[in-house]
């Protein structure tokens, strides 16, 4: 069993998709693991210690054997093809929205593309939800980028030249990613408020020492997803939101609806009414944006207030995102190897909803953070 | 008395010598205060909160009035010269050393330079110690740009895909800077450690939840500042610190000698043994280096340890460094006005260490950060 690691390093993705500790589960499993020159490098992981956990180094995967197991971090490209063995697997976070075209193609002729974002966020599959370390991640880098651009203290300090105020930080979307910047604002000393529209949120707000700012909330459906909310209620959150952001020096949104346009959570005016240096970080701007006027990947500055929309935060923490994410891959791969042969099967209840191509089964719904 | 504040943005210079709140006390003191237009744009304080503090906002000071006193952040300026009214006064961080020949010149024509470096450490003069409030904003974006370039988290993380370890800092040199750091390190969860030749320091880096590396130490000289080392000692402390350089994630390097080359701390050999990925912020780049290969505003990478040599840090906190540097002016100047006044006597106790030109008194010994 062939099972390839790429090298997806670019100016936005530093990740490996499975450091060298998953390496070695890997051929535990019975792989022989192909990884490309470098591919660790941005992560801290040089090739010798690839070669260490029992890894081939290649300068490129179209070199060696065709590979049965394709495992990637960021989404499928179209070079991967023709590395990939007839009726072999493709496996990452491989946006299925996006690249559902693709990867039926794929699917037409043979090849399994195995979704991490699809895994169910159940019990049993908790070790292998890379949607959740990567927002883990996503997170703590969103608040470090936001407090670097700041230009004032986050703690509060007492010094012979004056007390300086703690800084102000509202967090808004409360899941994996607000709950790691919440504790990470709270860390460096700020004071912390977040929203989210589920209202049982509140109490995990408060548990990590933020406060919770009073609007109208909603709860969630079924999946455990928070709908997305009617106009009225936008509105309704609007006004009493818009307090919490003109007070705030730094606030991060992180609002997502699975499979839609993210929620306005912030218009224009309510940018206007910051304090000139604030800083805003929409964790959703690939997604249409929680904020008026943010763009992916760009800074763009509106009466002194900085609107970012970096869409690479999981990367900036390359080394532990990897780690993370090696854990989480290896855990469902264990599942997919039976005495040493690759089985992929649909009915098994982690490994079946994640099948993404060829639709064997019917659709899931989608989950994303 | 008219009194002059420069826009002295730049690339790597977003302060401003006195924000809003430290104009309404030059108001106070009976000056008329001009502000050059976006002086404090970078630092988050617009023209209009000059405007309501008392202050008339110019295009250029050459086009009002001489200015009777020219308040800086930055070093001076061959342009500063013609502002300055016969018997005018330059007060700010004017680095004396290294514009000992461009203050004589104009101290020879009657302009007096007061370098907030000079003004004596002493309990009086805490208010005014601008050295140690810039350093505090300085070991506190160290810090900050240590952890955003790192790939590591700082905190450890107990997650469904596995636990993450701590971060593991190291600080060498622990004056103001060194004490900042430590405490925001220890703030974001990192395991820190840290050491300086100066023996008494091991209780105040225990205390801020550090733990101080055994290596031999040094005490210092009567004026409190750490006395260069000899060879020998030299030599042991490198042995000593060995180990921890290489454990290290994270190392921030803050030792300065008073008007002397840096100490080398960390050489070539050292850097090899780090972990890639690693990072280094040397403080001390500007003044020869605490590390072997680090250049100043430039990050070099040695085997995939990362050497950055910033020298902008206290600007990256522009607000808060501006806010304490106004405080720490002043309360300089108030002691500088007698009933309406300006009154540079070089028999006051704060005022007078500080006059570097005209030269009026012995020179006193030098004290930087």
């Amino acid at each position: 069993m062939q099972l390839g690691i790429r090298n997806e390093q670019s100016s936005r993705e530093s990740r490996v998709a499975a450091p060298p500790v998953s390496v070695s589960t890997f051929v535990e499993l019975g792989f022989d693991v192909s990884v490309e020159t470098g591919a660790g490098d941005a992560a801290g992981f040089p090739d010798e210690e690839f070669v260490d956990a029992g890894a081939t180094i290649v300068n490129d995967l179209s070199q060696g054997d065709a590979i049965d197991l394709l495992v990637r971090i960021s989404p499928p490209t179209e070079s991967d093809r023709s590395l990939i063995a007839p009726n072999g697997v493709i496996l990452g976070l491989v946006d299925p929205a996006a690249n559902e075209e693709l990867l039926t193609t794929w699917g037409d002729a043979g090849i399994t593309s195995i979704s991490m974002e699809m895994v169910p966020r159940t019990t049993l599959a908790q070790a292998m939800d890379a949607l959740s370390s990567q927002a883990t991640s996503a997170g703590y880098a969103a608040v470090l980028l936001g407090v670097t651009t700041l230009t004032k203290f986050m703690p509060m300090l007492v010094t012979a030249a004056g007390t300086i105020p703690p800084s102000n930080v509202l967090i808004l979307g409360v899941g994996v990613a607000g709950l790691q910047a919440i504790a990470t604002a709270k860390r460096l000393g700020a004071v912390v408020y977040a929203y989210d529209i589920r209202p049982e949120t509140k109490e995990q707000v408060e548990s990590l020492g933020g406060r919770f700012v009073e609007a109208p909330t909603q709860t969630m459906d079924e999946g455990g997803y928070a709908r997305a909310v009617d106009a009225e209620t936008e509105a309704e959150q609007k006004a009493a939101l818009a307090k919490a952001v003109a007070d705030a020096d730094l606030i991060i949104t992180t609002a997502q609806v699975p499979g839609r346009k993210a929620p306005r959570l912030i218009d224009a005016a309510m940018v206007e009414a910051m304090k000139p240096g604030s800083v805003i970080i929409d964790m959703a701007a690939s997604s249409g944006g929680n904020v008026e006027g943010s763009q992916p990947d760009t800074t763009v500055d509106v009466s002194g207030v900085h609107i970012m929309g970096p869409t690479d935060l999981a990367s900036r923490v390359a080394t532990d995102s990897s780690r993370m994410f090696g854990r989480n891959v290896t855990e469902l791969v264990k599942r997919m190897v039976v005495e040493g042969e690759m089985v992929v099967d649909p009915e098994d209840p982690v490994v079946g909803p994640a099948i993404v191509a060829p639709i064997t089964t019917p659709p899931q719904s989608e989950a994303t953070e």
